[in-house]
């Protein structure tokens, strides 16, 4: 652990107390003003950063991300933008690829694909799938095989059920649906993988955008089914991701 | 229609004006101080009456079960009483038959089975029985022919595919079921009948004493499902048979 | 039952078992990207196919549509689609018309009309008929007779009252009400066929969007009322042609 | 106005500035620690008081009687109280009446029966009664003409119109109902005066306690229907009471 | 009653049976496609039409009025329009004055002043002012005097306590506010006349759109405090006329 | 700081990196299994501890004390106790004082009074004594001169008037109130100290346990109130001793 | 008081009656048809006037400051306004500067700095700086020194434990967060000193616009935490300034 | 895949058409009237059967074990019973171990000790340990090594800092929280392996029966967490050990 090397040095005294009160304090994160962006996180997680990009303009996503790239984590995952504001990254920096569909940009290249198994993102309906997108590139992102099943809801249960290898192979499942949501419970009762389920706010009426199919998703009569946010695609990815990496170096 | 008969009474001399206006008025029911009894309408809809009797004394029960006799009806299906109001039911008057799981009581004779199909009713669980039975026995009442299906929930679905021949099978479906309530839509999507979706209160946490299941019966994706209020067996009891008699003389 | 069939020709050996696996899976279904477009459905169940078009784009229905058609569906009801998506359908396909103020679109034919008896659909205000026309023209795709009752809400009694043979004729009843959402337990007191309620989202203040009315109408003290999602015309008037062709070839 | 009284008092030397600070503040109650008795109501507004007894012990209601009691004020309506806590009242005071039914108890006489017309309280059920009877007694004990209509509610309309006279010859009507709460429209519609709307906790599953009743209510379509809280018959009754004697001495 | 009457004529032959059927029927109001619009109300009631027309088109507007118009009934109170469907109207019909604040158009003329005394509008702040001519201009339109008091909300009591004479002289009180609408309380312990209560859907974040007025004005501690809907300025003063007009001819 | 002392003592040779390690982390607290006791409180926030005792049994509560005892803690709070709790502690302790109304158990003796001035607290009506008195003893055991002003609630603007100079004189005042709630924003508009507004579950119907209160008092249209739980008397308590302390050594 | 020492001069006959009476009610405020402007508020609370901008055009705004300017009230703050309104507001008086990221312009000075000692406001993140800058530029017109602390939220602790000297050193903290609010209750379990939590509408999905970060903040473990409304910085800053102003001059 | 090898026996005549039948359908569960019991799911998934107890009998669950065991499966958990219902299962079966305070009976032995790591179960405070029991319990039936870290709630952050070391070497973590559950997001701040977040019913007022608790931590800001149900600590322990043994024989 970090903290008994510091003490460790002042002990030796390499460090005086000044400073290692300073080090305990500067070192996890650079402050530019609007953010403090983390800049040690990919040596200390083996993980690249990921900026949220809901509700911060152009200029602060790049600035955030040349910090990053001064600290030397070229990879960068941006989620939640727009159009218009990918297009403005991409203008910015050279390796940039834009997914519109799922509001995501990619900054570098992603992880190079490990873990135990394949994670597989299943959509209840077509209008889930940009969720599902959401989701599916944030596992791609951090290296992993990905497989895509999307429109299988449980109205027509034939569709799922001509998918049952798929399902039974997977490492980890990603259950993207809104209205009733029952996609997380079938596909729990047909695996004994990890499912992560996530509701979408696709309905009308009595979906509540999105509560209705969580409330759903929480009160699954299958085990092994846990939720994220309404419509928390990347949530569900970056868990599918450390699940997927239990155990691997 | 009833009301030009009565005018055409009052036209021919045969009933006065006042006495039209009191034939309007007395008609379809006694008062008996604490309840309006329809005394005809087993003659009017060839449907005998219904008590609902929660917040109801034994006494005001059986003070309007006798009013029913006393205008020739016979058979009356009680709903929502103890075990105890059961039992004094039963004391008090000869034909009397209790099921305490279900809360009903009925005294008198089933109608004698007639309709296009059987009634089939399924739950997801075992804690769902009750409210299924209070549907069975209503529909049972009324004369229908009714298969139950207990624990078929999705989560194993197996044990509902293997029922598949009875699902297909059936003219009308009442699916019970309280957490998610995801049975509604897979039976719906395994099925061209109607289905009717009770929610039911079993659960904890998240599904809100029935919440969680009415709203994800209600956001269905499978069409030919409609809802009744949480624990409402009787209700969709009722519907079944309505349904599974159309056309029916 | 159709697995038994399969069985029977891989035993019979005009079948191999990886062919039958394939069947068992190919089969309901054809895969098209962004959709599995059940193509057997008419076939099986005698009922075209629907397409629910709020949020798919345009060149989306219109593959979907092109799928059906070359597998031999000609009849398609397109729901939930905006008048600039109604006219682009329409300018693709010969066979088309448009319903805007019920968001429809209709390739091909209605079924013939058949059935035990008439739908009637009933509003409360004038606001809730693009609601109560998705019931009625969905109803009338599937072959119903359709009566249409608009603007008779509770709060002026006579209008409904003096409809009252058209309510006690009719076969099954779609009542539509946002607001206070009464309209449903007035005709399922004055009626003894099936009615299904549809809340809408009409009204302000707590109306809160069709939650009122969708209470109201879950909680109604009229047995024959069951309810779906709010402003789910559609789903009404699919159960309404499912009940009036009950027992009906 | 008293305030401008006061004052002048003050300027004639009649009073005292201290004095009159006193008076603006210790006149309108008397302090007996648990609670400040108002005893100068029934001069002010010529209306007796009226004790809340719900979370009052025995002992606290029965003190604060007798502060009133000595303060001239000689009848007094308690509200809210269980059967045995109105028991222990009427052994304490010579001239108490108790309803257990309607969890009130009454000190002293009824006001002499004035008032433009009459009070008309309908309610949906049987279960509505309790509340039905607060209102019903608060009315009658403020000096109105009351009719009660019970269990008139509208899934059978029949019974609610044989009743249309009372109906329309009432002065102010209370409209008490659970479940769904349509009765308070449908009076409303029937009518042309102003009608209370009580909801009720009667009911179950999706009537929320009350919730559902309430919200129909409150977005009646029928013009002239105003909403008191949940159960609040005693509210209702009171309203009534100023309603009916707007304009009379 | 007008059916004795109806009755009457049948019997001496005055009226033919058919007729009479015919004349219970299509009397009260005139079904122009979109609307039944009741042409009689003038005459039943004492009071003129009034149109609700938030989701009604410029033309549907403008045809109920001439309906109303070929009926003799020449004054009429259009609400929830917005300021161009107003100057529409008014393009229209010679004698159209709009309020574009209050979403009011009138054609013809208010009512003569009458009533028991006046009708007092007080809000809690300056954006509640619109609800608050909705009520003001609605009881105007009817024939009441009314008096404005505007942005005396319980947060500056003193302006609230500087109108305390307006308030005790009012007969009926419309009490409008948002956020905590704590005014109906206070004005409710003020005076002795019935207060009506208009929650608003001003405020932000925990007001959730009047939600929280709403609750507040139903637990209100003063007695003779009645809720009407969220922003429904139309019935508090519609039923603000009702009271004020008891017992007047 | 601290930390920085303890890193002093490492570079000085006094501590060995071990034990500095073990330092920091047993210190503050002592971990007797169902509780980890926080026994350095006292010295570092001048502030005795307080149990929060719903929840936990006789024996640890007790054990807790004893845990303070041996470290020194001799004045201890125990809130959200019964009255049997409150005995039995009392009868394990030498010098504790049971305030069963209020929930509440002092074991020696309350801090000296001091304080900038006066927490002034006030309720609704007498149901809502046992919140606020939860309020008063804590902000008493803390050392605080407090002044309680019971029934005063908004519906009787005499009662709280009457008390404006104890209201204008408070340091900072506790407004405990269920129902609407309005006493916070009333209190708020009449005085210009810090006002803690307390909601609590007293009412019935739409009062849905405190949430209408507490809605009012966080939409309150005064400045200076913020809100603390539904019935969190306690809270209250500390925070007006918080701030009645500003600046007092 | 007041009030006494207008009596005094009513019994000195240095006021009549009705100038008393008229000094009672007119003196506070002044009426300029849209709103009643507090005139003294400065000479009574030693506070300089502030405007809530929302639902307020810019000649209602600048009418206000007009009269509280020629009541000699120099220095406003105008809350919840947009950077148009700003704009309109500077090109209308000398003194105006805009804070368009929170919504506020100032005319004139800020209070000079007093007070105990730092006011610090910190967020969760960078999208929940509006609101803080809302309640840091109130405090400071109020006469604060106030410390900003942005992006420390919970997630990245060391982030906010590399700051605990400012934390600990503040004389009250601001805690502004959305999402799951965590903030307020660590920052309350790391400090002392009053802690005023601003949950704000920032996150989506299950955050409901703020619900769960208020619903979080109101629950939390910490002691002494209260709570303002969704998003209201202004309430936060006011509140903070009334605590860090207490017993000083 | 299984039903792979049923159609190669069918073909290989090792089955006829009617036994594959008849297998695809009995196999995996037996009826014994009130449940379908899962009696082949020890071989199919490796992990031993659980019987969710709540709302079954005693017989009825002694029902099922006993088919479990004449089936082959020795090893039972039973969960959600009371200390009653535990007496009465370990007086029928020789080897039973009960655990009331989780409400939990164990049949038989737990599993062998394997995993990739250890399973975390920290809570927020004492009254949360009988859900964070259920969990652990649960994770140690099914084979895994767990560490209990009880009462380190984030109002006293020094409580779980002084644990950063199980927190960081811990394989998976379950937070258990109620009132506001930050710990989730804290902790999830913390470490780098998947977190699953328990929201308990414990808090009172606006915790809602842990529905604060549960938005808080959907909404999370840390990644790497999801939910399990209010209170559902056996879903979290079940959750944990497919996670803990992702890649493991």
């Amino acid at each position: 652990m970090e903290i008994k090397e510091i003490l460790k040095a002042v002990k030796d005294g390499d460090l005086s107390v000044d400073e290692a009160v300073l080090k305990l304090k500067i070192k996890p994160f650079q402050d530019i003003g609007y953010a403090k962006v983390d800049i040690h996180r990919e040596l200390r997680q083996g993980r690249p950063e990921v900026i949220y990009g809901a509700g911060k303009t152009v200029e602060q996503i790049t600035g955030i991300i040349e910090t990053m790239q001064e600290n030397g984590q070229d990879n960068v995952l941006v989620t939640r933008i727009g159009k218009a504001e990918g297009e403005a990254i991409k203008a910015h920096f050279e390796d940039v690829r834009c997914h519109p569909e799922a509001g995501i940009a990619i900054k570098g290249r992603n992880k190079k694909v490990s873990g135990i198994g394949t994670v597989l993102v299943a959509t209840g309906g077509t209008s889930d799938i940009p969720v599902a997108e959401e989701a599916a590139l944030t596992a791609e992102f951090f290296g992993n095989k990905v497989t895509r099943l999307y429109d299988v809801g449980v109205a027509g249960l034939h569709r799922l059920l001509s998918h049952a290898e798929e399902i039974m192979d997977a490492s980890v499942i990603i259950a993207v649906a809104g209205m009733e949501g029952a996609l997380a419970s079938v596909i729990g009762g047909l695996t004994d993988c990890p499912v992560i389920a996530v509701p979408t706010s696709v309905g009308y009426g009595a979906s509540f955008e999105g509560m209705s199919a969580l409330l759903s998703m929480l009160n699954s009569c299958a085990s092994g089914v846990s939720v994220v946010n309404i419509d928390n695609g990347f949530g569900a990815g970056y868990i599918a991701d450390m699940i997927n990496h239990m155990g691997v170096e």
